[in-house]
């Protein structure tokens, strides 16, 4: 007697988004917050019970006909207790544990699942979106850092619960620092935050770049992909080496992990993955090829096709599939 | 109604190792003969069958009182069917396919199953060897080139057939040319092949080193493990630095395999794994942890157990495990 509504949280270091889906997984409502840079883990939670209930008002509907409520987070989540530790990139929770399914359960009044950002949109590409005809799958999420997911014979893979970090599968042993404080990690070149330093280097050591006059232009405090689209459209050097060493690294490390996995598809989403894939699919493709033990059969390179939804979409999917580390399992009766 | 008896056989590019082992995967019988370098697939096939002969007068049973007999070998191996094609190493199977497991069984007289070399060798570990206590391993192979074998929740992970390519995990993404023909290869720096290669690069370079006065003395043709063993028991500095580069090399790629699949455990094996582990083992411990991810809480750093008995008597476990992609199975009564 269910009419198979289920919201869906996103939360990302600078945006809430959430999602009203119904069976059919299709968004009935959506609203976007920012997430807050004060208060800590407490606020962030608020916020995103604000979001889903604006979605929820968006899709004409009540929080309490929602048949349950999935949310996914980056930091080191523990998808059996709904706790999330480390979200190193969020206001007050580096170092810090904060039980976030309980405390959107207490605050939406239903039963809140909780999964790792990254994983949730592998599963959502998976099961919804590019990578439907596939059994085993390498979701790349490349935005301000660069996330990875596994799908194995249709079901997650997260190891010990730290599975999926390709950001930071090394591309050059020796090679530039990285935000995680390792060397020559892909993300150290490919993270958007890492082009982004890369280019201020360079624009201190004299190189001309239109890149942070169009970011003051704009307004903005940081190099977003959409500023680096606005640089490249101009022709701008220093954007066009970066861009190009970043989707080498990209595609050096997909490389490696296809020899290591043999999986047959990889789909490409985050913020940068999914505006530069028109402009670089072929490029990260050539690269990947480069490095191929077996070049006879290469993986499927996808595009994500949920898009800015698809962590939000995904995290919905808890609500069916029980514990989020397991996706082939059946939905328990809710 | 069974003895409990099996045969393992395991071709190398170098040698064919036999057993036969009880029903506690102890070897009984073993024998030894050389990989024929002429008469391609036939020869070889022919020699596995000698050398299985002399492994079973050796441990005194008849063939015929064999249960059935596992074989394991390099190139792609369809392990459904027992085909194996392109085992570019041997002798006339380069770009070739051969019938193994039914040749092997038309001679031996008995059913004979046939396996991947480095995914058995991992298999024997994690069944019966150092990797026991764990529910998933990745196995690095050490000789001529690095193979990998992959166990992921119990099960052998190979993918499309080809998963394990650890050996081909970029660690320099422009960096040095790899047997296989890319670039920046692990293998490229820490394969017994490459890393003679470059030994020899230095000396024509003129730099001192015993390695190949060492191998005239002993009258071989390659620098095998031993005579690498005995120029850095010299203090040989060539010798030295391509040891530290290889396992620097190595240590980075398995840091990324850790990254990507976050294992309990990585195994150690292969002729130049199991004799040089004690002298490097700290080294590759710490060049991994420069790598990890997560630091806190990085995988057993274990070294193979079986020696070099693993492939054959992981081979002989296909014969109590069915295919050999699913390890998990439970063996169907012969």
């Amino acid at each position: 007697m269910t009419n198979g509504l289920r919201g869906g949280i996103d939360l990302g270091g600078a945006k809430v988004q959430a999602v009203v889906v119904d069976q059919e997984h299709r968004p009935l409502g959506t609203a976007r917050g920012a997430t807050p840079r004060e208060g800590g883990p407490p606020a962030i939670a608020e916020a995103m019970t604000q979001a889903l209930g604006e979605a929820a008002r968006d899709a004409g509907v009540e929080l309490s006909a929602l048949q349950g409520v999935g949310a996914c987070s980056p930091g080191d989540v523990d998808e059996a207790t709904g706790v999330v530790t480390n979200a190193a990139n969020l206001n007050g929770w580096a170092g810090v544990s904060f039980p976030l399914a309980e405390e959107l359960g207490r605050r939406l009044g239903t039963t809140v699942r909780v999964g790792n950002d990254v994983n949730m949109a592998t599963l959502g590409e998976f099961r919804l979106g590019a990578a439907k005809p596939y059994d085993s799958v390498l979701g790349v999420f490349w935005g301000t850092g660069v996330g990875g997911g596994l799908i194995l014979d249709g079901k997650p893979w997260t190891g010990r619960g730290g599975a999926g970090e390709i950001g930071h599968t090394v591309v050059e042993r020796h090679g530039r620092r990285c935000p995680c404080g390792n060397h020559g990690c892909m993300e150290a070149y490919a993270g958007r935050g890492a082009m982004e330093r890369a280019a201020r280097e360079a624009h201190e050591h004299g190189r001309k770049t239109r890149l942070f006059k169009l970011m003051e232009e704009r307004g903005r405090d940081r190099l977003t992909s959409g500023l680096w689209e606005r640089a490249l459209d101009h022709g701008d050097k220093v954007a066009e080496e970066l861009m190009d060493d970043a989707v080498d690294a990209l595609g050096t490390a997909i490389g490696s992990a296809v020899n290591l996995l043999d999986v047959p598809a990889v789909v490409l989403g985050g913020g940068m993955g999914i505006r530069f894939a028109p402009r670089v699919r072929d490029d990260l493709q050539r690269h990947m090829l480069e490095h191929l033990f077996n070049k006879d059969d290469p993986p499927a390179l996808l595009v994500a096709e949920l898009g800015d939804l698809g962590g939000a979409i995904g995290a919905a999917l808890l609500v069916l599939e029980g514990q989020g580390s397991d996706a082939a399992a059946p939905a328990p009766a809710t």
